[in-house]
């Protein structure tokens, strides 16, 4: 149980700063951070949690880490569903605080910081770059983190590593899908937007869960003796 | 007493480099750092001092981190009142050297880098969102600190998780609060501005503190076996 | 044929994070990354790799690297060829997806992340300019390879180096030639972007490879007891 | 004469890196580095250094900070001379390899890098700001310095906390004086502005080592038991 209230409070750290960081901070008038801060935001949600509460439950904060991670051989297949409850419950606690800090000031929450693909990419680009790239990112996020995590890796620079590697997948790819890469975020996301955002989820579910599981099957046949 | 000067010369930077960068760098003509560099600058001071200071005083800096790592259990109640005199001390200090710099242009020193709600909030905010940022911010931020330092956690990483996690949470916030989670910084802007953020000074006292004190009593929780 | 294939997704990450940052998100509309953020994404790619699948092949993703390191008494020449050819073959791979992605949304690829000087230099350097950085930039990058790898440096500490130390190249230097220091990333590019970048494309494969042997032999001499 | 010609290397890659970053990026349209670009720059040559060839001489790259390690009882006043000598003798070079670069385009260097007060700090800041803020910064510096690599810091950490500790050094007073703490630094530009930056020289050359040596003092007092 502490496992999971972990995933909860990372996840929703996550969601609160990568969205929140979004949502509140990217536009802001003259001094806005940009797309490069919501980039480092997403990352130091994850490098500092790896850090926190690591030690208690791995800070997967992420469905597709989790079942990743199993694919790579590191988890059994029963510890999968809790961690994925309460990651997507704490993905939507995070949502629900961002929806009362953002409408504090009397807007709307507009898009919020929803994934989509086609009309809905903030660059326009279709789903078919959604899907290639949604992939790729995923599957290389989780070659990161199978690899720093590997016991031949030097120790206790893994949560730098993973940390940073959201930042970079996020640097590259927020203009194509407002970068996923965890079906959580963007379920939480998804449930506040209802409507397209609704309807294009579903990309944002598969597609990262199969890069990971990609990512488990290589990696294992790279570190293999 | 070591101990103490070592906890003013931290505060110092904090509120020197966090708030000068603000004040100073933030809005420059063309160049300017904007929130993404005010946010560095924050977390910055952390890591610095938790690094050069952190085997001397714990590197606390801010009353609401003093105050929270006595609800998680890991200092004394003895402890809490001199570290807070000198972080005060510390950040008023600080504060007193920026208004020699700031001024030495011949520029007012206007809202400082103030800390407020409602119409003194940079983006229009309620008090009732600068409450729930400031407590589940600060709550975090106790969290990552009781959790980057705790024995189970990788030794050494505790200043750049714990740094990093003072720019994550900028990066957020400030649109909402100019982001306090440090009564002692509050406190340093505050004196020097008067009036409104003197009136408004309770709230960056009182709801770090509340938010740190929650973080103590949940982490305690999580890292019991 | 590990190593080998290690080398291949490292390159594909350091291609396809870097130019994909700089031709996706660098100048995206009111938010976009700068060259600050694409500065992030190349040092990041290394930075990441380093970690996940240094422990692998050495994480040298570049052929620069590679024959620096020869140079530098790290490697036996026997182990180059088959480096570069899975350096390349990466970086060509990343290309192509990349292409795919940026033609999603109706956009030709342009200049792509192509290096180039005189007026396909950024800021319209010349020549001379432009194989004076080159030289330098990465005669630095391979001291700070050589030297974060020492065994008498701060074990584990060579990924956040050598990524950073990337990062910074590309914070000086590509307004001069868009930046390679790596034959493979501008090959990649070339290739798609054809004319022009092809008959420049020498300068970004002969330049880095005489700074990396420079800075093999200077290394060798500097650490000498 | 090893560890001369590594504070050679290691101060001509601060000035090419810190100085090149402002005068070639800072304001490249569009897609400019800014300040915070510049301050990563100043900040990442240091860490880069520290991690690539402190075990060589130590990376101070600084005449302050070698009078202030002096200051602080690190290391005999015979060893100074030759690493003041060489530190300059790497700036120079490094200021000479970027006039060549800067030159490439057609651009005249204008005021370079070269720090001012009045009129010719960035902000318009007086004399009295000026001296403030060269001999606090300098002084934080030395302290940080001096802490993180005490036997008592986390061993590893230094070269990170160091170099972030330039970055947020020039985060908050470029503005004021362009940000030097750095004699060697100063004295590479103002040989090539002449003129003014020559004229106002003492300042940056004199008030950042008054800095260090109080920091060497003050910290001797803190950490002796």
């Amino acid at each position: 149980m502490k496992k999971n209230l972990a995933e909860f409070f990372g996840t929703f750290w996550l969601v609160l700063g990568g969205c929140g960081s979004a949502v509140l901070a990217a536009g802001f008038p003259e001094v806005g951070i940009g797309l490069v801060g919501v980039s480092l935001a997403f990352g130091l949600t994850v490098l500092t949690i790896a850090y926190a509460l690591g030690h208690i439950s791995g800070a997967h904060l992420n469905p597709a880490v989790t079942i990743g991670l199993w694919a790579g051989g590191r988890i059994e297949a029963k510890d999968i569903l809790p961690y994925l409850v309460f990651q997507v419950l704490g993905a939507v606690a995070a949502a629900g605080v961002l929806y009362v800090i953002v409408t504090g000031n009397g807007s709307e929450i507009g898009g919020f910081a929803a994934n989509g693909y086609g009309e809905h990419s903030p660059g326009g680009y279709s789903m078919t770059a959604a899907i290639v790239t949604e992939l790729v990112m995923t599957f290389m996020f989780l070659i990161i983190i199978l690899g720093a995590t590997d016991s031949k890796a030097p120790a206790g620079f893994a949560g730098l590593a993973i940390g940073l590697g959201l930042t970079l997948i996020h640097l590259i790819s927020i203009p194509v899908t407002n970068t996923s890469v965890n079906p959580a975020r963007s379920i939480s996301q998804a449930l506040f937007v209802g409507d397209w955002a609704l309807a294009q989820l579903w990309l944002f579910i598969l597609i990262p869960i199969v890069g990971a599981v990609l990512a488990g099957m290589v990696y294992k046949y790279l570190s293999s003796e």
